[in-house]
């Protein structure tokens, strides 16, 4: 059994799930109706007594509601924000009620092209209507509502989840206090449309893929997966991560082969990871996720993102970008943060100094929590938010301790 | 039919080919043997009397011998480098003899793994050796001997061209007195190696690849081809110009369509030019050629790249590396300036500023043809290099005008 440190960690979670209820069919931005619709969440932390301290962290491409903890005492690997998200940590267990939701179109439990179709009781598959992040972060909304909070005091996230937390801000700003948005962007750019599309191809060129009609089929369209998993892979790191992690060495090898065989370690390192995501991902999942991030867009309703913020001048902001970030540069962030001040935002922005490239937003934990730490600090010196209070449960929100099923909510 | 413009234009030219003698069999560094020999190549200009006007060029990963020029009256474009060879232009045909040729391994008349295997009497597919860019080079070494050339004025070519001019540079420094090198490297970095991989892996996936034998089945991998080709695409771009070329443009389109078709003009752009690709280029040829790449290290045999170049440092180099190439950024070019300056060579280097990324090197046209003149024009002086001079033909060496096949060489 992998020792857990109960000290440091918000322990053994439980996966929860909420369904929509029938009578509120939830409409979709393209004009579709998807119902039923259920979402798969995690919360850690106590929520207190006004029920203000809670905080909602939204994923990226591939992420799950499993931000933190582990899902038994051998789980080998704790959540995906685990390094952030516990006791003392930047998302501090001890002080907030954490909530993290697996997105409408993920294969984590929530909704998506997955799941059983009503209308014909199989699959999905493509006839699975297209969702944007505007969609994922109304079906949020109706999970907050469930959970008998009015306000949340933050919404934060990297990358597609830095998306939704602009979304949070831009269109629902009396619903939360403040916005953590890292190493994300107000729209997706040619360049990474570009990138997503040829995941996309690499996906339909594989014929096991069938027009997204493979699950009876037994086979599964991975080596097209893996192609698409392997060119998200480079855009995550930088020319100088990888000159570190891998430079020029050959994988068990003295040298050159000369043959197609994989040689050096950087491709030994693309194929595991590829192959990997295979067993984890749903690749029809991929092409609605990665269409809801080129289709974001938080300029295009007003035509200019400053005016797409005029009403959430009010909520506080952090924005973090990193320096060797070129997936998502440096300066989508400063255009952010140029709109935001613009309309008078409280805005804290840190361009920080870093190799990892894209991947940053989960390495970078120790500047990371120094900064998220003291903007959060403020928030609850400002927003006077109350420790949890255990003797303050609520039946519609979870409120027992950290990790344990909360009462009253569907699981 | 096209109209040709002769006063800018070579005019029609001829492919021409030479085959490596049968007693000679051609052994490469992996330690095969490979035969027969053939190298596609043609020639513009004329040879002056003392043969001291001959210029190299070299192409990139998918360029062919055909640099210049026209096939036919109604061929609808040029050679792939029009711009830069030709009358006035910047590798100018009333003053040098430029020789293009076609790599081996490549699909475009040299020898490659669509070849025929003499032991099969088939298609030589995976059979095929592995070739280096050492290998390509010392092939090109036999032609130059084969037209009689002792020493060539000048070796040119960009991206996996100025990998070649480097190998010339650095492994044969007594046949060329100078070098250009454009957008290119002294060794393929793992991210380089990591869309090489990405590209390779894509084809892999393809079940019509069929490990390499699809020549007789009917069957390309195309798709898997289109794949890899789109990935290079958004790498010879950048950021900056995909933003100018496309911007967030919809093809055809008001509003979003909430399905998965193009609908992006950079997606049609990537499909257009993947499935274009699959046309003119042999997947296993992107195979061979890719790993070709990958191989290049100019430091690994002395251990420094300063060590190198130690018996190259009586050339002349032009460097030129653009800002906005993060596929070859000018760092490299940078560390390959230090090494060839450190051991006293004579270097004129230029990081261009341009927003085009890689494809820089075939777009600044005007810029390049610039430096490119005064860096032969000053050659030309030093070197004391005559004009051609029509009575001077010499049997084995093309003397004929421009583009008509040359007197005494295999066609």
């Amino acid at each position: 059994m992998n020792q857990i440190d109960l000290a440091n960690s918000v322990g053994i979670v439980t996966p929860q799930s909420f369904t929509f209820a029938e009578d509120e069919p939830f409409q979709l931005e393209s004009g579709a109706t998807l119902s039923p619709v259920t979402i798969a969440y995690e919360t850690y932390g106590r929520l207190n007594a006004d029920r203000s301290n809670a905080i909602l962290i939204v994923h990226a491409l591939s992420g799950s509601a499993h931000a933190a903890g582990y899902h038994s005492p051998d789980d080998p690997k704790p959540g995906w924000w685990d390094d952030c998200i516990g006791p003392g940590k930047a998302f501090d267990t001890n002080r907030f009620f954490v909530i993290c939701s697996n997105v409408i179109g993920s294969c984590y439990g929530s909704t998506g092209p997955a799941s059983i179709n009503p209308a014909t009781g199989k699959p999905y598959g493509l006839n699975f209507p297209v969702v944007t992040i505007g969609d994922m972060v109304r079906a949020q909304v109706r999970l907050i509502d469930h959970l008998g909070i009015d306000q949340l005091l933050c919404v934060a996230g990297g990358s597609m989840g830095g998306m939704q937390v602009l979304e949070w801000a831009a269109h629902h700003p009396t619903r939360l206090k403040a916005a953590i948005a890292l190493a994300t962007t107000a729209h997706h750019s040619p360049m990474q449309i570009a990138f997503s599309e040829v995941g996309r191809q690499a996906i339909y060129a594989d014929p096991n893929w069938n027009n997204g009609n493979y699950y009876e089929s037994g086979k599964k369209p991975d080596a097209g997966l893996a192609v698409a998993r392997m060119v998200g892979h480079i855009t995550y790191l930088s020319e100088e991560s990888m000159q570190k992690k891998f430079g020029r060495r050959l994988q068990g090898l003295e040298r050159y082969g000369y043959e197609f065989q994989t040689e050096f370690e950087v491709e030994s390192y693309l194929k595991y990871n590829g192959n990997n995501f295979t067993r984890r991902f749903d690749a029809n999942s991929y092409l609605y996720i990665t269409k809801a991030m080129d289709y974001f867009d938080l300029s295009k309703p007003t035509g200019s993102l400053a005016a797409s913020f005029a009403n959430s001048a009010h909520l506080k902001y952090l924005v973090i970008s990193f320096t060797s970030d070129w997936l998502y540069p440096s300066y989508h962030s400063k255009q952010l943060v140029s709109a935001l001040t613009a309309v008078g935002a409280d805005v804290t922005y840190v361009d920080l100094q870093s190799s990892w490239g894209h991947d940053a937003f989960l390495l970078e934990v120790e500047t990371m929590t120094r900064l998220i730490h003291s903007f959060l600090d403020r928030l609850v010196r400002e927003e006077q938010v109350a420790p949890p209070d255990e003797g303050s449960a609520v039946a519609a929100a979870p409120a027992a301790p950290s990790g344990q099923p909360a009462v009253g909510v569907t699981r």
